[in-house]
């Protein structure tokens, strides 16, 4: 077993069944990829689908190829269909999920402008973080972790705060909870605040409406809900959020012509800049980075997968297995952390009893059944597990097998488990669901 | 044939095969994904091997098990082969090759410090631009398109200037021009600036030592020489250049504990700041990003690729086939631009004949032989066809197949083109290869 580093929320310490020791790694060339088989469980990366993963592996083509840019502007429609939402501007940022969020508010938010941050976990915190280093005045209000805010709460602090941006979680993973956001938009509205939600954890398993709710932009991750490898970020701009960032618009050196001139208020990252992204995405395919075509792949089989199931069936599958796994936690024994009115579907905080290590039992399951789950970070490290069943991962043999090895270890771990309990709980709990 | 955007340099004009149209792309759900098959022989991005397509398939795992953690430090000892380094920093940013660009500029340069960049081409203005908005006070010397610098007028300009950072292009894909860097690191060493090398377009296929050459940051991507697909890009940093990025060093909100800080000196991107990628992917292994398994997969198979193959060999194959290339190129009556003692190996810029139109050949190849070649930007844009053989596609028959394409494209865009001159000419390279 390997010392667990410290902050490290997710770390596992187990022994690679296969992978090479690091020691090793300087002696080159290494073996082929071989990584053990393994279930992730936990808060996400989940495993990818299959199609997700063949989709990865389809030869390239090059990104201006007409093919391409079909494959842009359907991956473009199938994210609107995922987000909720009419607008043009959805595309996606190549990067992982916080490549998105740092897009969002160094594009939508210049420096010295005031933004909103209510933090109810380890996320908003994120969000702070990203916003002071865009160089904004970040105003807080904090709710405890395992609960969400009121939302009159949040209308109350944009009134007295009027920011230029109000930066939402929508799903903070470390706390497993979810903000309501409907009506916040209009709120946001009415004191002229641009309203973001970071939906990385969120989207795809739980009910997200962008224009509905009034959603000025939003950003996600695949590791998820979508269930494909992270790396990539899905964003939606609204037409506020755009004509905002064409205020900040400023062709590139090297690309400009007669009439191109620096822009006082451009955007401080390039690979960030929206508005150049808007161009590159847009009719004019003003060249920007090389889209990273394998991704673009992945990210689109995953929408396309959401979509050709419907979304409001994927959420109500997310439900499903979700209830299901916090019913079997509960007939372990465990207790459940957190407002479970304002849970996320795809993922259950299970307090970690006294007397249990956590390091025993995650390397455990780990180790004899290879299965991933995770810890949290902050105030909830090694004091809960969180066990997740999203993407292709929010299924009944996933959630039955992650109980039956749980039971077993949380056994040999010295816990008091009732004998099936887990399993028991969770079928029932999936009878129930079908009568 | 579709109108050709402004400024997009490698905009093709064919219909594509089997995707579906933009106008449809509404439809939802799409159908499978079906690339039209492509010979990729532009600047790049290039046609990953078949190797690195099927590692980006493999299946996921978790971010801290340790088997990525050995995969990672596998990835690091790899690429310290490929860069020609020792530096412990050698690892990936999530993101394109510009994403490494802004990670190592804004890590390594605080507003205000000064940054000089020599530009040959259009990737030096965008190493100004990215400079600039990281706040820097950029100073530029320029040389002509085509042409690349005596190394003492970069280090007149070192001296008078005073730099933090000089911030050299290696390969200037928009002009096929290789800068020679050897000499400058003294330079730099000695006026105390650091010395940083975008080599994406020029890595494996080119010369490039980091170590011996005294280079303090150098950044790559994998759509080029590497043979992947763009979205990751390996990143190497000096012990040098890691000291003054450490003075920068900020744990993130979320994260911090009794006794972390803020920093007045910290870095003004949470995505791309270093300290924190150096500690998420030493081994402290402290929470950052997900780290994008599936590009890391095909980033560490382009580099044992390489490292099986050995770098000198790598090197040697790129030089045969950019060479034969080149003389199949002069050998269709072609007039290849740039000072050719300078040329990188891997791609070649070819002058596009008084009265042939550059769309109708670019769109012929691509229609007719499912070949892309590229044009350039600025002024070269319409000027120049760049046709590269570069990765998995610096190989002969890859080589010969687009002679021979072009030799038909040509002539039924009205060229006068010597029968199978283009053809003819590359097996003579090819046997005086092999004398
Ligand atoms: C020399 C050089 N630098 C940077 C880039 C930008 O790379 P990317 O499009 O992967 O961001 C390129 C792309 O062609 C390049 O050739
Ligand atoms: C709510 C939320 N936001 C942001 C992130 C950061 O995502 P990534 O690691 O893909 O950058 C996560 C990752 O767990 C998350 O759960």
């Amino acid at each position: 077993m390997t010392e667990m580093p410290a902050r490290a929320a997710d770390v596992v310490t187990a022994r690679p069944a296969t992978a090479v020791d690091a020691a090793d790694a300087a002696a080159a060339p290494p073996r082929p990829l071989d990584p053990p088989p393994r279930l992730l469980m936990g808060p996400g990366p989940v495993n990818a689908h299959p199609r997700v993963l063949r989709a990865s592996s389809v030869p390239l083509i090059g990104q201006y190829d007409p093919a391409m840019t079909a494959y842009m502007a359907e991956t473009s429609a199938l994210y609107r269909t995922v987000f909720g939402t009419a607008n043009r501007e959805t595309l996606l940022v190549n990067g992982t999920s916080r490549a998105g969020i740092e897009a969002a508010l160094v594009s939508l938010v210049a420096p010295g402008e005031r933004v909103l941050v209510p933090v109810f976990g380890r996320f908003g915190h994120l969000l702070v973080e990203i916003a002071k280093r865009a160089g904004a005045q970040v105003h807080t209000i904090e709710a405890e972790w395992g609960t969400v805010f009121d939302p009159a709460a949040i209308a109350e602090a944009v009134r007295r705060v009027r920011p230029r941006l109000l930066a939402m979680v929508h799903g903070d993973t470390s706390t497993t909870m979810l903000q309501p956001l409907d009506g916040l938009g209009a709120v946001c509205a009415e004191y002229d605040a641009l309203l973001y939600a970071d939906v990385t954890a969120s989207l795809g398993g739980n009910v997200f409406a962008a224009d509905a709710w009034g959603i000025d932009a939003a950003t996600a991750g695949l590791q998820k809900c979508l269930g494909g490898p992270s790396g990539t970020a899905p964003v939606t701009f609204s037409p506020r959020a755009v004509e905002v960032i064409g205020g900040r618009r400023q062709i590139e050196e090297g690309l400009r012509e007669a009439g191109d001139v620096e822009n006082e208020l451009r955007i401080g990252s390039n690979y960030f800049d929206m508005a150049m992204l808007f161009d590159y995405w847009g009719d004019r395919r003003l060249n920007h980075h090389t889209e990273a075509t394998s991704a673009l792949y992945g990210a689109r089989e995953c929408a396309a997968l959401l979509v050709e199931e419907g979304m409001e069936a994927a959420v109500r599958r997310h439900e499903l297995h979700g209830s299901a796994l916090a019913a079997g936690v509960r007939g372990l024994g465990l207790e459940v952390f957190g407002d479970q009115r304002h849970r996320m579907n795809n993922v259950v905080a299970a307090l970690i009893p006294d007397g249990v290590s956590d390091a025993a039992v995650r390397g455990g399951m780990l180790d004899e059944f290879g299965i991933e789950i995770g810890t949290s970070f902050g105030p909830l490290r090694g004091r809960v597990w969180r066990i997740g069943a999203m993407g292709y991962n929010a299924r009944k043999d996933a959630v039955l097998t992650t109980l039956a090895a749980l039971e077993q270890v949380l056994r040999g771990a010295g816990a008091k488990v009732p004998v099936g309990g887990g399993v028991e709980a969770a079928r029932e709990a999936y009878q129930g669901a079908a009568a």
